[in-house]
């Protein structure tokens, strides 16, 4: 069993962060447990243009407010708690936080913690980052 | 895209209870994202007697106090906001409700959405259950 707490957390270095955004990473790949779970916070003001190639993602919001614009389709979603999304087919996407926004994520196939965002908005695969 | 608002969920089949708890499946395996994604409540003073020998588990505590219990050392771990548990090693176990908890779980395989708990504390697999 293995038990994690944010605040501990927060102040290591399952903590990364980049512009608009920092993310503690409670779960990786080396946890075994086939996914990753991240507790994310969005920053109040920020527009993150995403697009995971290589993963799965589901985000689920636990506070505060924004919107998610689908690419493909020019759809926009408000975010409030509550709300999740899943993205279900490697979708890019616009992820603006109106107010600070704190979400709870998941990756298939889970991160492995050293995965920066790259010029197009992916993870890379951790072969792919060799 | 997926996207799924907690409120709207709970008050249909996405919802499944029984004592001492319910659970808003958001993410069930039929939406192919490898885990599935429950926001599960915990009653306020249930005693639960849970093994997944068949799943990977994940929860992460986003209100309300407890405690669990491994089985196996006896060691209880104190459950707040922020806290998260892994069940990597199927561990058997007992969640406690001091107050009412809401939990972001995952599970891997996914949860198909038919399972209820066995008189083990586990939720057989798809094929286990024909």
């Amino acid at each position: 069993m293995i038990v994690r707490d944010y605040k501990e957390a927060e102040t290591g270095e399952r903590c990364v962060s980049a512009e608009g955004w920092k993310s503690v990473r409670l779960l990786l790949k080396g946890d075994d447990m086939g996914f990753s779970f991240h507790i994310t916070t969005i920053f109040e003001g920020a527009e993150l243009h995403l697009h995971y190639k290589n993963h799965f993602e589901s985000v689920y919001c636990i506070s505060g407010e924004g919107s998610i614009e689908d690419c493909a389709t020019g759809e926009v979603h408000q975010i409030r708690p509550g709300v999740m999304y899943a993205l279900n087919e490697h979708d890019k996407h616009i992820l603006r936080g109106e107010t600070e926004m704190i979400m709870a994520c998941c990756f298939n196939p889970p991160v492995t913690g050293k995965e920066v965002h790259g010029p197009d908005g992916a993870y890379a695969l951790e072969d792919d980052a060799a």
